[in-house]
């Protein structure tokens, strides 16, 4: 099983929110609106990756799409001037210490119980090792785009995932919260798992259910997806 | 940290020597030297590694490596024509069913509290991946020559390492039952960990304990190196 992990197996929003707001108050500015920061953070590492997944622009890690996004927001915000380098270096891997969802340690242990896990992420190398110990995330290998070559939705990475692991495309399915990802693993032969987590984009802007009909498994959170699989 | 495993972290010598004999016995064949079969089969892998590392020859992995040499050792065993395919793949795989030395799991678990712990082996990942299953090794992260894209000891294993985790390579310490690995570790200014393996060659012929000090830390297992290291 290999797992979308931004919005699927963490909490990206309010953790962003979260150390945007302490770092900003330790800078005297306690008031901001840090969702729309969050949001627009992410959006430009939305709008990167795409491109990068199609072949555009040179090569470059999610650390550093972070930071070209983060010194335009202090920026906008006020906030470059009153940060020093390094407050700004541990800001940036804010995305190196995100939350999980309350059920991704536990569900994840089950599902590995049973079936390899592995991360099938956008994220770099290292800010997926970070996350995976500030969070506690047990990964069985934890793959990225430097290690598969490309960027989702590429079909290299679905394919490279199976090929690094000693799988055929089939005996893979794809995990996420995500329908573009998951039809983009369908595609190259992969089983897809649906989870839904309606609070990707806030609590107050909660995401629709989508039609999950042609997707092998759709699951509420990974306990139900476990139960679903007959983990114990 | 990153580790070498054959040897260092498991236990490939008797591993391999059941495997073989279970095989070989359920085959009507139950005598034989499966110690030297499996001393042959890892010096293969030795050549054809060192190979690698220094760019020679067509790329391939481990368990490609290990295939050639077993067809080579079945057919001089007089066990290549009463075996079949299924139970031929199931042999190669053996590799991926290591049995790790007594302290691995638990001197593994007290280094991962304190430190990343990831593999530099030249197993593939997939092997790693299955092996750690096996023998219950809790690798922050898998990597292997498929994501180095090189063999140790080329100097690129140990930067690529580095470069992975995003550390500079003086933050990584390589550990190692082997000398030479510490050695090119050291020369990309990696710090070196040594821990004593007698046994890696069969108990009947223990090696002898190397100079170790130039390397900045030299256990006995993995529990006096957590110790050493202050780990809990």
């Amino acid at each position: 099983m290999i797992f979308d992990v931004f919005g699927t197996v963490v909490n990206w929003r309010d953790s962003i929110i979260a150390e945007v707001s302490k770092s900003a108050t330790e800078h005297g500015m306690p008031d901001g609106d840090w969702g729309r920061f969050a949001d627009e953070w992410r959006a430009w590492y939305g709008k990167s990756t795409r491109e990068l997944s199609s072949g555009d622009g040179p090569w470059r890690l999610v650390d550093e799409i972070h930071r070209e996004k983060l010194d335009v927001l202090l920026e906008e915000y006020g906030l470059s001037e009153i940060m020093n380098e390094e407050a700004k270096q541990h800001l940036n891997r804010a995305w190196h210490r995100l939350d999980g969802w309350p059920d991704s340690p536990g569900g994840l242990r089950r599902l590995k119980s049973k079936y390899i896990i592995a991360t099938a992420s956008n994220g770099n190398l290292a800010l997926l090792v970070n996350m995976a110990k500030h969070a506690d995330l047990p990964w069985d290998a934890v793959m990225s785009p430097d290690v598969y070559g490309a960027y989702k939705p590429s079909p290299k990475v679905y394919n490279n995932a199976a090929k690094l692991l000693g799988l055929n495309t089939e005996q893979v399915m794809m995990v996420a919260a995500h329908v573009g990802d998951l039809e983009a693993a369908s595609r190259q032969g992969l089983a897809t798992g649906f989870v839904y987590r309606p609070f990707e984009r806030g609590s107050e802007n909660p995401v629709e259910m989508p039609d999950t009909s042609s997707f092998d498994v759709s699951a509420t959170d990974f306990d139900d997806m476990a139960n679903q699989l007959g983990c114990a």
